[in-house]
């Protein structure tokens, strides 16, 4: 097809939005490994799960052999309120490269959570309404997950508690704001809400907080409170179920201009945006109906894939939550303070550990100030200031695409445009201002991490 | 038409996109009157004005015959990365007022800039262009319109100078870093840079600024600097017909789902929004072809059309620009500090107040609480965290669908939702933590201003 005939932005119309979600894990041979209680060593129950997490999404969590679960009709319409989400043909972009690549991205910020969260956020709360249930807790770093549960939850009527990191609430008071005027409680973490609180503020009055600690009282607050469950943002299983709607849109935009991309790219931290991108493009690789190079590009600061360990870990820094079997650098281990605060995490979606640990996929890391400059570049021929999360695609993309300029291939690239970047507005500062620093672990750094996994459960 | 049918939101295709621009003057019977040189009384000549703009803007801006003026292909190709706008269906505002009326809103917020300004901004900064100029010099409040300048001049590759109130340089430095992300120079004014600010600073050398000044100043380096012009965001006429394109597409969109609306609601401060939203409806009301109930929303604390008086004054409390015959408070009003920046203007645009004048279309003020009451209400429900000026509509038309609810009339309202709220959460704080006040100038306060407005020309 001649690439004059495709428009700028692809808009799906709304008959033509996913009908379903795609679970990733009915096609996988390997399925991801079982989440491991941490006392017993032994894989989690529903039972186990049901008293932290809604009863349909521990269904979902633990389900590795439905292909489709039907988006309900009300989560559908909210969807209709900010989806379909443009697949965008960046033609400025690649004039300005020179490329004879073409480079598309679907993009999930147009919303005000602005970025892919969303997608998620409105079925955990959609299944805690479902269920009867007064509301929900949950723990926002930098705020983008934060933000979403409280629109979701806004819409919907629920309760929504949410525990900030202390010095995140302090410094970052419009994303803390944003959640507020949706109605949701925002409390600084550590609080004396909580027990796990009230213990580390005795021993440590001063401390900022951090996220496993506000993970810990999320869950607490959760578990101790009749008629409220704990809900979380990426890593699980159910999350990269909801949004698998972001690659089925892509697919289905692309498929009705006849294009297929060569190369699918995504950033990844918990591997939320990652996991919903690549769904259907690797389905078709597990199935053998096709072939995509998929990249998943990480910080070289929080190099999970790249660096770390395909071991049982925890998922928070509390060490409360379940074991899950992933890429990780420990539990222990403490990311330097880079601006991608979505992509400083130790561990890394199951599904997609091990999807890459049998060879589906290939993973790179990017440096900070090549990630300013390329996003950059990008808002000033493409216009969208993007996030520092998403950025890190961009410049793997762009990376791609100067390849192409210099082999004269024409390969079609897809990534992941997850958000936009006005909450990060002291990020750029520093990059204008060229303050901007890297941060490359060294190996002796990685070790105090990976020295402290846990007891790896035999089965 | 059966409502079941229109979808949430309704995107024209790339081909559907207006190819012209409106100049709502060729069908006004009493035209707006002309800019006048403040030292002669005389109209300002083509040859005075382009000293100051481009020649092409000149063209346009004196221009009360040509009806459509065909957008250029470079303009309408980076209307393209973020146009169409949508039309959206606000269903669940709808259901959550409880209203038989049917709510639609032309959404401009979706582009970095947080607002509609950008589609003059890339007008005046390729006529800038094509003249073969070096760069463009602005000044900017709260920011939104030096943003969108600055994302044209980035994409064209034009030098863009902005100066910037001094007082929002310092407390507003996310929406300074957005611009100088895109390659503008942002400069606090008063400056050192001009004669104007030199002598400002002398005099006094702590102030924080006015837009008069750094209008001045924007207005001196244009002139002195061979190959710069300068450039204003709203209340001239060129200005207006370029946001025609808002108007045009919404009335393009809406003509293809057969729906006629019934109230046309826009904020107002210089009027860009509002003329650019209308256009296309209030041409049709010339022509005597249809008839709408056309509602401008303006805040109490700042009426020029409600409460102020239709006379020649300055368009900048600086007294340097030509004088426009508008509804105005005088140069000398000092408006209170609400956190609708962009509607704190003492005039309003010469051809919005010719109409007003001549009774096609009716003003309203609304209170700042009340417009947060009404922003917060649509963000919950429509998800869309509305900006403090876009708010003034959403009240407005909040009001009219709950007097239908009484009525049990059907009418249908459009109303122009010109931005988001992302850089105003300090506003929104305020107004969470119930410490937001309302300002409502006495006659007295008024009379400050109205008192004080230059000689009247007479012809």
């Amino acid at each position: 097809m001649n690439s004059k005939e495709i428009p700028y932005k692809i808009y799906l119309t709304e008959e033509e939005m996913p009908k379903n979600w795609y679970n990733l894990r009915a096609d996988m041979k390997i399925k991801p490994a079982p989440l491991v209680n941490p006392g017993t060593l032994k894989p989690m129950t529903a039972e186990e799960l049901g008293g932290v997490f809604c009863d349909e999404l521990v269904k979902q969590e633990l389900d590795n052999d439905t292909k489709y679960y039907p988006i309900p009709d009300e989560i559908r319409n909210f969807y209709k309120m900010y989806r379909p989400s443009p697949l965008v043909r960046a033609y400025c972009l690649e004039k300005a490269l020179g490329t004879p690549a073409k480079i598309y991205y679907k993009f999930e910020g147009n919303n005000t959570s602005g970025s892919h969260k969303l997608n998620s956020a409105i079925a955990q709360a959609y299944y805690a309404k479902k269920q009867g249930l007064v509301g929900v807790t949950t723990e926002t770093g930098a705020g983008q997950w934060g933000t979403a549960l409280s629109m979701a939850c806004a819409y919907l009527g629920l309760d929504c508690k949410v525990y900030m990191v202390k010095v995140s609430y302090e410094q970052k008071p419009f994303r803390r704001e944003v959640m507020r005027t949706y109605g949701a409680s925002v409390t600084p973490s550590p609080s004396m809400d909580t027990e796990v609180g009230r213990n580390i503020l005795k021993e440590f009055p001063g401390t900022g907080g951090s996220l496993g600690c506000a993970i810990s009282e999320a869950v607490e607050v959760a578990v101790t409170n009749p008629g409220y469950r704990y809900v979380l943002g990426s890593v699980l299983n159910q999350v990269l179920l909801h949004q698998s709607v972001i690659g089925e849109e892509a697919k289905i935009a692309m498929d009705k201009y006849g294009i297929q991309p060569d190369v699918v790219i995504g950033c990844a931290g918990g591997g939320s945006n990652l996991g919903g991108l690549i769904a259907p493009f690797m389905g078709e690789k597990l199935r053998g109906e096709a072939d995509y190079q998929i990249i998943a590009v990480e910080p070289a600061s929080c190099p999970s894939f790249t660096r770390g360990k395909f071991a049982y870990d925890f998922c928070d820094t509390g060490m409360i939550c379940p074991l899950a079997k992933m890429y990780t650098l420990g539990s222990g281990f403490m990311p330097s303070p880079i601006h991608a605060g979505g992509l400083r995490f130790h561990g890394m979606s199951p599904v997609l550990s091990q999807l890459y640990h049998d060879g589906y996929m290939e993973a790179r890391t990017v440096e900070q100030t090549a990630v300013f400059e390329a996003a950059t570049q990008f808002a000033r021929t493409e216009g969208i200031l993007p996030a520092p999360e998403s950025s890190h695609a961009i410049r793997a993309a762009i990376d791609e695409a100067l390849k192409c300029k210099e082999t004269g291939e024409e390969k079609t690239i897809l990534f992941g445009l997850t958000g936009t970047g006005y909450f990060d507005m002291v990020a750029y500062e520093k990059f204008n201002n060229k303050e901007m620093t890297d941060y490359i672990p060294t190996d002796a750094d990685l070790e105090v991490g990976l020295s402290k996994l846990p007891p790896q459960p035999e089965f």
